[in-house]
């Protein structure tokens, strides 16, 4: 028996119960982890609220990103061996799999050897962010030194992640937030440029910033109405990926904007990098390297015990974290 | 001395004259043409008008499409003699060359020899229209045998052009026109579906020809409040490009729709293609291919004598045409 973090119906935070749970021996195909930390994630809450793309199915297991050792290998498995330290990246269906349990089966694919210098709790909280901003920064942006990225809702995991896969590259990263209060923040945690989009006219700050040239990403979890400004700052041929719909209103899209400047809109989501094996390779490569260089340092918010899951879930609803919730297991 | 169409203000189709000018002999990177027939383009209305990109200096020159004979080269033209057959392919700016002459100089990486089976007149409407379906269904779309093609405005050049590579592809054209008047001419023209979008559920009818998968490319010059009907008609990593703003209000883009299915939004025009050497050689050998199979064949509207140039601009305005409309000269 092993305990597990499961949910018997939708709703809020105290859904959310610890139940003794029977783990099976892996699968051919299939990692055993004795879990050490996990990561949360938006998309859990969403599942938790009846919200998510899948629908639960009671009891629900949750949980797409977690670090822990090795305790048994399925058939056909030979990249790992018990005593391995590893971590988990979201590749999967939570209908298949949750790691929010002291002991976890994981697809072999989504499983990853992590460079020796992150905590359990780093490691935990790195592969969804940063393999998150490196596909649409690297894989599919082709990111490139003294270009400018645009980073909404920059204090947000995913942001911070975005803001140093940039400084990798060597590119300039101007992280975009609503007020001036966490513009300090955002230059320690390697923004460039910060612009308060409520006091700043997003538009002239970016063509100050860019000698009039534009930014040739925008990397948005947001959407909605806002976003065409995001696409009024950007460089000819410049590119706008959208990977949240934090605004559900339709993004009014200026015509003459995205034809005479051939802009690039896309809808975009880790898992076209992380259910693709070759793109999910670059990505390993790319993040382990970064992560091991000390160039890629994943910021943890606040860290929990597994028996406060509620309070982690109600803290990521809270809003008010920069950077990721860990929960540390054991 | 030669005989040239210019204008000396901007405003409707009478204000196109024509006049005795001297033409220079071709400088360095030049190619001189006698002009045998011309493509009429409708960036020339929009130019007469003062309502292009650029505006016009006067007298002003203009004229993107053209197909002679070489009549002299200038320096460091080594790929044409006189004595050629050839056509021109717009990549060049009417601040520089207008090809509404007799005779006219045109910039050598502009010029093309074509197919020997294609009049002067066939030669003149072909490159405008079938380069700019190639560049979105090839070049940037990666179109495959067996995959849907959305084709808006289908009766225009682009739009047959865009029927026409499709069928080269092996792909499943769909023309889109608003009733049912041109139905059997799109049907002829070689779509395989034409849809009535005022009087069809579009949505609904592309479901039933993808058999609920949804339409892999949109090629609309339109754009506005109607386009994000094509949006929800795309499949998974479905691409929409919009080459025209006949509709110049925002497109309205469906932001779940975007993100849920990876789609892509992309602003095209030709100039992507024509004005990039390694493109512009692929589109040429793509298009002088399917010319010379007679799988491409230009659709000709009308032909007008080069006295009556007004009046095929009144004509293109009217827009009752079917197909290029194309000017004899000589």
């Amino acid at each position: 028996m092993t305990k597990a973090i499961r949910f018997h119906r939708t709703g809020d935070a105290d859904v959310l119960q610890i139940d003794d749970v029977v783990v099976n021996p892996p699968a051919a195909g299939e990692v055993q982890i004795e879990v050490k930390a996990l990561g949360l994630n938006r998309a859990e809450i969403m599942y938790r609220t009846g919200q998510y793309v899948i629908d639960p199915v009671f009891p629900a297991q949750l949980g797409y990103e977690a670090a822990g050792i090795v305790r048994a290998v399925g058939g056909g498995v030979s990249d790992f061996a018990v005593g391995d330290v590893v971590s988990v990246i979201p590749a999967f269906s939570f209908a298949d799999y949750g790691m929010y349990a002291e002991v976890v089966n994981a697809p072999v694919h989504a499983v990853v050897k992590h460079p020796t210098n992150l905590s359990f709790e780093e490691a935990a909280a790195s592969w969804m962010m940063f393999v998150t901003a490196y596909g649409a920064l690297v894989e599919y942006g082709n990111l490139q030194a003294g270009q400018t990225v645009l980073i909404p809702a920059a204090s947000s995991s995913v942001g911070l992640a975005a803001i140093q896969v940039a400084n990798m590259l060597g590119a300039i990263p101007v992280a975009l937030t609503r007020t001036s209060a966490k513009r300090q923040a955002l230059l320690d945690a390697g923004a460039k440029y910060v612009i308060a989009t409520q006091e700043q006219d997003l538009v002239a700050e970016v063509a100050k910033i860019t000698a009039g040239k534009g930014a040739r990403i925008a990397f948005d979890p947001v959407g909605g109405p806002e976003a065409a400004k995001l696409l009024k700052s950007l460089s000819n041929e410049g590119l706008f990926f959208q990977y949240g719909a934090l605004d559900e209103r339709d993004i009014p899209v200026p015509v003459m904007e995205i034809l005479g400047k051939h802009l690039t809109l896309r809808g975009y989501e880790l898992f076209e990098i992380t259910t693709h094996p070759e793109r999910l390779a670059n990505a390993k490569a790319f993040v382990s390297k970064g992560l091991a260089e000390g160039k890629l340092k994943p910021v943890i918010d606040k860290v929990f015990p597994f028996s406060e899951i509620s309070d982690a879930h109600r803290h990521m609803e809270s809003n008010v974290q920069i950077g990721k919730i860990v929960v540390s297991v054991n």
